[in-house]
């Protein structure tokens, strides 16, 4: 059956698998690339500081090198503070961010997503106004909306666990992220889906089909979650299939909005970190496999299947 | 202008002030009922380890003795598991608990509170089902209530913090708690807010303003939220206005819901647990006074303040 899709071979990375850069955290950014090439993945999730440590220009040579896609870029937001010089600076370095996203996605293989991940930042030093910084948040959006749409990038709200709320991400729900998104044009405004942060929520499953019918859905990002946490509540992360998340019902429903992009596994872990990354990149694909690839089936494609 | 509320002398505590057992955990029942009255509080809320160290008739005696009123009792809860032995046992210990609950607040002075306040408990070992544990914490409440009733006790449903969801409770927000407790009489049934677990939801407000309409509050308490958070994230509580936690909204948020009981400061955190008890409740006490107490003035009654 000529053209129906086909599940990978076994052993063979899934075609909407990516991994994210944070997964490697120890690895340079020539090897990242280099790696995740040669273990057939066909996407990358890039991070800003090891884009820097080679350089923009030399970051987009290598990509584009490489064959691979871009999956997202992380990250920028961090602007809920007052107006004010720090506002400012955080403010000019998303417009950076800005821009390196569209050459990365530019510079990477067809499919590319030129996505900004958006980690929205914490209360201010002294502050206990969540409303406040909040509603700043938005405010910062609505600065950057032109840039952004001038530069062909999508800024993609990530909703936070909440015991990150505090000093991280005062966002700490799909609902809230899509409030936020609500006042811009959804190609320029979405959201990120990260399984760690929302697989708690009661409401997701409502809000998914929200973010479905708003057409927001920008990021997909899947690792799973484990107690009890590591004393560094930052390293909890785990590869899916290691903890307690269900990822059919999730990963069924991010397909239910229209999602057709690549789906990132992005893990911080003291552990996963201190591994070769050959080992993670082959443990990625495996943990993929068995915990989420079963469920990256297109709904209206299920008929067709052999 | 005789009968207006006062704000009590410098130095003495809130005359809604009830310490937390789990405050001095290091201390046992005699000495915790034999402190807070001395340290001039109304009110404490007991646990049922240090109760079972003496003996409920013990406890019993103890508490009447002391001229503390129960402001409430923990904890019941942790009935997620499916039918079976283990679930059985979790009810029937649950049955004792509403037992003690009734037992103590009958001793405790006028004004007590016969809440058993119910941890429901997390995901059982090796399942991912969330849904499917929420709804058995819904048919154990159901099992449990005609007992509750009879025995005159109000069952208590805590949303704990999404960090412990797995491992803790699938009772995450207000929302969910309410959601649970619809079915059943609101005299048998309320809600248990903590301010530690809840301060993150942007829904707050509004489901605070529902338990209100719903007659579901049935305690409060109060700490504080910091980062980072220690290695063992169950200890990760402060005195109130020792974090980021915004007391004024909440409070009067609670306030505005009817809720006229005691507001119980419960702390778990290893350093606080390692001082001397006699400190850690004038620094309760303190600590309430500036960050609660400013904002447990009725709003009704504002008009006749001095």
């Amino acid at each position: 059956m000529t053209g129906s899709p086909r599940r990978p071979e076994l052993g063979q990375p899934h075609p909407r698998l990516s991994i994210n850069q944070a997964t490697l955290k120890r690895t340079s950014l020539p090897d990242a690339l280099r790696l995740t090439a040669q273990a057939g993945l066909a996407a990358i999730g890039l991070w800003r500081e090891p884009v820097a440590e080679v350089g923009l220009t030399a970051a987009v040579r290598l990509l584009g090198d490489s064959g691979l896609r871009l999956s997202s870029y992380c990250r920028g937001g961090f602007f809920t503070d007052p107006e004010g010089p720090a506002r400012r600076r955080a403010l000019d370095d998303n417009r950076r961010a800005i821009e390196e996203t569209a050459a990365l996605a530019q510079a990477g293989a067809a499919g590319s997503q030129a996505v900004l991940v958006l980690v929205v930042g914490g209360l201010p030093a002294g502050s206990r106004d969540l409303a406040g910084a909040r509603q700043r948040v938005g405010q910062a959006l609505a600065e950057l909306v032109p840039e952004a749409a001038a530069a062909g990038v999508r800024l993609a709200v990530e909703p936070l666990h909440p015991m990150y709320a505090s000093d991280r991400a005062v966002v700490s729900t799909l609902g809230q992220a899509l409030d936020l998104a609500r006042p811009f044009d959804p190609a320029v405004v979405g959201v990120t889906i990260d399984t760690f942060h929302l697989w708690w929520d009661a409401d997701l499953p409502t809000q998914l089909a929200r973010a479905g019918r708003e057409g927001r859905l920008a990021a997909y990002q899947v690792c799973d979650w484990r107690t009890p946490l590591p004393p560094d509540v930052l390293l909890a992360r785990h590869y899916p299939g290691d903890g307690v998340i269900d990822f059919g019902p999730l990963t069924r429903a991010v397909l239910a909005t229209g999602y057709a992009g690549d789906v990132e596994v992005e893990i911080f872990n003291a552990e996963i970190w201190a591994d070769r990354p050959e080992r993670v990149l082959r443990r990625t694909v495996d943990s993929f496999e068995r915990a989420v690839a079963p469920h990256l089936i297109d709904p209206a494609q299920v008929g067709s299947m052999p």
